[in-house]
């Protein structure tokens, strides 16, 4: 192929924005294992799933054979409003580093959320009015999947209500605006509003909340309320699929240049953006059709691929959700206070889990300091705030453009840039004041987090 | 022309981008009157203005007759690392609406600075670095102006020193710290770093500061530092010339579809934003072509078009910048605290003064209440947060919209949407908890102000 000069961005037009989100399950051949009900450590069934999902997410999250799944045409719309999503070419920060390398990010800020969750939420809503409900719940931290669920469900007029990490609410009072201006209900958790939460009030008067305790008030919430569900911004299988829209256009856009990636980097909290960027390429792989290093990213405050245990384990400190197989750091594990909010969960997506098992995923596990020096090197080269947590993956993507440099190989790697870092300025103060610090876990506290994984012995699948 | 249908946002390639900006006051028969020398009343000439600021900057500030300025490459670089910028149709908006009217909107806040200010930041950016220049002050009071610079001297590696207002430093944190990691010194002001500064902390030793302090402790640390100009981020006609790049990317886009904008709408601060966006309409209106209705939206609480007066004026409380002949509501004129902080100057560009005097543009003053009814219907139809200055106009081409739902007109609206409002949550948290309200000024107030205006009938030119 004739070398054509690939612009600062790369854009498709709509009519390419895809048609279709694919499930790269279909196409392994050790599929991830079974979530199992955390009572009699069965497979959850389409029934069971239905009581907290919305019937046609419980479906998807359950197949691991269709390798397809049309996007609804109103889902699509939706997309238009913001996808195709560019494709950068990093010149700038290329020529700062002086590498050979070509530096492709595909940037999912451009939106109002500030990252990729929007993805999954407009779908997530979609099926939820598509079955008549009334609105949905949810949980969130740092306040990304809140503030995309928000806006999703402000499309789609159904009622939003959203459990925030107190601690969160009070350090974030943007975050929790944004979610309000767009009409949802935002709950600092624990709250009087659940059992769940009034429990937790009486045993801690004074807590901050943690996740867990969010994620048990949203699915009470959900399952006592009439015409309600839970929906999740990350971990579960659907949103693996949902975020396969990322995967599929960065395809497009590199093959409309006739760019073959060496390397694919994303950062991987709960695996929704990795999985969904490397969907198409770990297709090829898994079918044999062709090979990248695929890397996943994870703070050494908390790494469940570089130094967790592949178990089935609880997916919330709640411990009222399905068990998934994952790697995972302990459900009761209390990461050391990382900027990445997204970042800090204790397992991995099962389907990633599998995957890195199987060996066709690598990873790293990167100091924070090391991150934002990172971010900000890129900022200043491309004009782009980045997330705290898409910084992990721009910081390994300078390593191996500075490795290049060495070794003069021109290779392309392409990383996920999954938002936009305008919400975690306090970070980058902490950062630009030498205020940061790496937390790393002692080999004793992963040990003793680890000894509470459940015991699955009885699971019969 | 047969109908195509129009995209959810219509996108230029690189290639379409400008080359050119477009200076309208090369077609303007009433040219807009010189800047006076505040001492002695007569036209500044370059000499005396490129001791402020940089020559090349000057030189297009005084050219009222070249109609064209080429956009030299290393901007047109930068530019595409975020431009062409998006014109969307609001679709959603118009069904939310129930309009037949077609509303468009150029997006000028798909970059890390947040508004359409990063592109005549990096023009003058780059006539510093062309100059050889070390570096450039600036004053900024929201934030936009300083973040925008401190982007584009990142880029072309010069000192950027930003004194911000003390209050606003304060207020908004995360603004200063955008500019710091983009490598810019913020320095709160007033400050003890220069002569005006310390007179003023002396004389008012608990201040909060303001714009007008600021601007001349920028302009006193550019002219006593070696290898310093100041930069202003608009009001001026080059910051104007700059910013034609909004009108022409816009009218190419429409272009593309055959649409003829029936009003052009833009907010009015200094006039920089709804100067560049309605170049290239108003030129073929001064040169007889064609006819647009043009509509300049300012807040009631600032309304230099609408309550002011036609006259020559100083720019800055400090009273050291060149005298302007401009609508006014004098400099000492002090606003109430609207939360639209880029429209809370007292005075107009003079190119724009002059187009409203000679009937080619109209304007309206709005109630920030309902600004932010406005932006929150805008925000949950269009899934984007625009900045309070932004929602001026959008407040404007709803009630345009709904006119036409009366009439059954289906006009097309172009709105200019300036810019994000990640940065004004306070201020939407206070219109979500029914704080906000509405502060108009007295006519004694305004009398008052504008009894303290420069007596200019010394002036020959």
């Amino acid at each position: 192929m004739t070398k054509q000069k690939i612009p600062y961005q790369i854009r498709l037009t709509e009519d390419e924005l895809p048609t279709r989100w694919y499930n790269f399950r279909a196409d392994m051949k050790n599929k991830p294992a079974p979530l199992l009900d955390p009572q009699t450590h069965r497979p959850m069934t389409l029934e069971a799933l239905s009581q907290v999902f919305c019937t046609e997410l419980a479906r998807q999250e359950l197949d691991d054979t269709t390798p397809y799944f049309d996007i609804p045409e109103e889902i699509r719309q939706f997309y238009r409003m913001y996808r195709p999503s560019p494709l950068i070419r990093a010149y700038r920060l290329e020529q700062a580093l002086q590498t050979p390398a070509h530096i492709y990010c595909k940037f999912e800020g451009n939106n109002t959320s500030g990252s990729h969750k929007l993805n999954s939420a407009i779908a997530q809503a979609y099926y939820a009015k598509q079955q008549g409900l009334r609105g949905v719940t949810t949980e969130t931290g740092a306040g990304q999947w809140g503030t995309a669920l928000s806006m999703a469900c402000a499309y789609f007029d159904l009622d939003c209500r959203v459990f925030m990490v107190k601690v969160s609410c009070e350090q974030k009072p943007f975050r929790r605006e944004i979610m309000r201006t767009f009409g949802a209900s935002v709950t600092p958790s624990p709250s009087t509003e659940t059992a769940v939460g009034r429990a937790i009030l009486e045993r801690f008067p004074g807590t901050g909340g943690s996740l867990g305790c969010a994620i048990s008030e949203a699915v009470e919430t959900a399952v006592t309320n009439e015409g309600y569900r839970y929906v999740l911004g990350s971990v579960l299988s659907q949103v693996v699929l949902h975020q396969s829209v990322i995967g599929l256009e960065t395809r497009a856009a590199l093959d409309k240049y006739g760019v073959r990636p060496d390397i694919i980097i994303g950062c991987a909290g709960g695996g929704s953006n990795l999985g969904g960027l490397i969907a198409p390429f770990v297709g090829e792989m898994l079918r044999g059709e062709a090979n990248y290093q695929l890397i996943a990213v994870e703070p050494v405050s908390c790494p469940s691929l570089t130094r967790g245990r592949y178990a089935y384990d609880f997916c919330d400190t709640g411990k009222v959700c399905p068990l998934a197989k994952m790697y995972t750091l302990g459900s009761g594990f209390m990461p050391a206070p990382n900027h990445a909010g997204g970042l800090r969960y204790h397992g991995m997506s099962s389907s990633l889990s599998q995957l890195y098992h199987d060996g066709y995923l690598t990873a790293r596990a990167v100091e924070q300091t090391a991150v934002f020096a990172a971010a900000e090197t890129f900022c200043r080269a491309e004009g782009i705030l980045p997330a705290p947590e898409s910084s992990h993956a721009i910081k390994v993507a300078i390593d191996e453009a500075l490795r290049c440099r060495e070794t003069g190989e021109e290779k392309n790697i392409v990383l996920g840039l999954t938002g936009t870092g305008y919400f975690d300025l306090t970070a980058y103060a902490r950062f630009n004041n030498g205020e940061m610090s790496d937390l790393i876990p002692t080999d004793e506290a992963l040990e003793e987090s680890l000894s509470q994984l459940p015991d699955v012995s009885d699971a019969a699948f």
